[in-house]
């Protein structure tokens, strides 16, 4: 079992006492600091019980929620540092929610905030590097939090990125299946075929393009957990002849591929190394060889909220479609097709949320009751990202210019 | 009739004799210029014959084609200027091409100039602008060439942008047919919806809209021929209550629509526009509005050729979607779809020009020789320009980012 990182972080800032006393803060003072906030905020129904009593309503609507302010301390915080305030007084237990989580983030990304809030909040951050230290840092931070605790909540597949629901009404597993699927469909995969990986978690879309569609494949992974799991199946499954596991960095990537997949891994690569993963893709890529990126994304460029990227995914980096562009332009590579699965991801977050929920007992027997809310809230804003648009999910599929071996139409996907 | 104005440019640049004789060039000068010169574009497989007798063959390999040069003014003009001396040279009969010319313009396309030769050949080059007067001048010199004139080699619909093959056997027409209902189902149009079209051409979308999807349309063009033309048809067919066919600027545009489609508008907007494009978009389409925006494209940033800027299609440029960002980024638009259809516009290219090759008597009568000279070069260049991938066929989907009404998968376009 590795260090619980946001465990880690939360406790070295919020665990103590307040070190000023909420009694020092007059009655009337927090309620009304409290409601200039939320009005540069863009008042989103959401109603506050305080530490002293005081309660503060949303100025029109019923609110989505209740907050309970534990002390005047965790109050300061949220109003002055309000993505990582609220993710570590909820963490820390002394912000409660009475409400749906869920609903409330919604409440919270659908306001309109002020556009000085929104360059305020947003001061002073600082990303962590993704170089070849920094990345692994990053990566074992939050996928060898131990196989034991995604496959609690994962699908069977252990598959942590984006499904893919033909119908709304279909399971995580299916649509886990169904994923996987369709993006061996959008690589026009052939029997015997090579295929390079970069970031392949578990293992998942590796062992199934070697299974279902007959490809050699050498994935690539830096989490030391998730690569001998996938090894693992790959021996059991008695596919290690035709899958390689490989425990180094995307950038280490020789040879040549008949097409390159990587499915959840550029949220952390960081724009500044886009055009080196174009130029390791464009010397992989065979001259007929297609490409799939499959990320979370942005329709307008913004860093990752402060609690997520400080707790969660230290590192992590949404992209516009813009901002791809630095991957494929200076390489003449052809952006042949882009689906967005905004609300699929919506629908995956939810699952998984509920499925954590039900596994809470277990997650806090293994860690403890601040890691299943961090866990909670971490599920629960992803959720309400994809929901409000605030985040995307990309399937980029792209060719060299000159491969005029592409596709006819998209036909062949949905027959 | 409106104006030649192709014919115009072409005469007077290219139509008067050599300001210097040719004879006064020494044998063997010519030959080793056009040679270094070959060198410095990438030795395309071309042989030339020159006006004094000599001859230049390929290095290497087996030529696809020969250009007769007539004087040493040509050969200087198509070495100093290669875009606009080749075209001028061609149109004036001063270059002759013994051999397929789509084949002749696909090889120099597919040859690998030195980086400095591309700088040097595109120096001192300056768009036309597209302001309000600008457009008006720069679409009247393409689009108001008499709709005759189109009607002999287009579509019975007169569609003059890329046609959706459902299988590269399928005619023309029925292309035209399937494409009109590709983008109306990409739409997702329902009975009554509005919708407002930027830049309709001779109508057949508007048209198409109303009659198969009962929905009401406004549909801007600058065009004067294409929108009487397309009144015309309106009122034949009965459609003139449910399409409005508006002579006015797309940036005239007001009210606001379920859906705005603007098929091969954006490649005469100039980047410089995008953002006020955008802007109309952004105040155009309703909350739950869905959008696309059809294009020749590109794959990296790249001026048109330049004898097409100043003869063809004056003011044009593709953007790649980088630059189409610059549409919907700042108004948080979420781009749902993007399918890049090149390999259709090579095969509309390519059956344009042969219907333009049977109706050439018909067109020389109409204009003269070197319009069809000029024509033939123009759809040649565009054949071998999606061919080899200089140009890109995007159509993107967009809704507003906040709009949780988008359409689960795609397969219902497939069904």
């Amino acid at each position: 079992m590795q260090p619980n990182v946001v465990l880690d972080h939360s406790k070295s800032e919020g665990a103590q006492a307040p070190s000023w006393p909420s009694r020092a803060v007059p009655r009337g003072i927090a309620a009304r600091a409290l409601r200039s906030f939320l009005h540069a905020m863009g008042d989103p129904p959401i109603s506050f019980d305080l530490w002293n009593g005081e309660r503060v309503v949303p100025s029109a609507g019923r609110p989505v929620a209740t907050l309970k302010i534990a002390d005047a301390r965790t109050l300061a915080h949220l109003i002055l540092r309000p993505e990582l305030g609220f993710g570590e007084g909820y963490v820390d237990g002394r912000i409660e929610v009475d409400g749906e989580l869920v609903d409330l983030i919604t409440a919270i990304d659908q306001a309109q905030p002020a556009p000085w809030a929104q360059r305020v909040f947003n001061r002073g951050r600082k990303p962590r590097r993704n170089s070849l230290v920094g990345s692994r840092h990053n990566i074992h931070a939050h996928y060898d939090l131990g196989n034991d605790f995604y496959r609690l909540w994962l699908d069977p597949h252990m598959v942590y990125t984006c499904a893919y629901y033909p119908t709304p009404a279909a399971s995580l597993a299916d649509a886990q299946v169904a994923k996987l699927e369709h993006v061996c469909r959008k690589l026009a995969l052939r029997p015997n075929e090579s295929v390079v990986e970069a970031g392949c978690g578990w293992g998942a879309l590796s062992l199934d393009m070697a299974r279902h569609h007959g490809v050699r494949v050498r994935a690539f992974n830096i989490s030391t957990e998730q690569i001998a799991y996938a090894r693992e199946q790959a021996a059991r499954e008695g596919l290690a002849d035709r899958v390689e596991f490989v425990e180094d960095d995307y950038r280490s990537i020789g040879g040549t591929y008949d097409a390159f997949v990587s499915v959840g891994m550029l949220e952390h690569v960081g724009t500044e190394h886009y055009a080196e993963l174009g130029r390791i893709i464009a010397r992989s890529l065979a001259a007929h060889g297609r490409g799939l990126i499959h990320t979370i994304g942005r329709n307008r460029p913004a860093r990752l909220n402060a609690w997520i990227e400080k707790h969660i995914f230290p590192g992590g980096y949404p992209p516009t479609l813009g901002e791809m562009q630095a991957i494929f332009e200076p390489f003449d590579f052809s952006i042949l097709d882009v689906e967005n699965l905004r609300l699929h991801y919506e629908k995956t977050a939810a699952d998984w949320l509920a499925a954590f929920e039900k596994a809470r007992d277990e997650v806090a027997q293994r860690f403890d009751q601040r890691f299943v809310r961090a866990w909670r809230l971490y599920l629960s804003g992803t959720t309400a990202a994809f929901r409000t648009s605030l985040l995307q999910l990309f399937q980029v599929v792209f060719a060299r210019g000159r491969n005029n071996h592409i596709p006819w139409t998209r036909a062949y996907l949905y027959e």
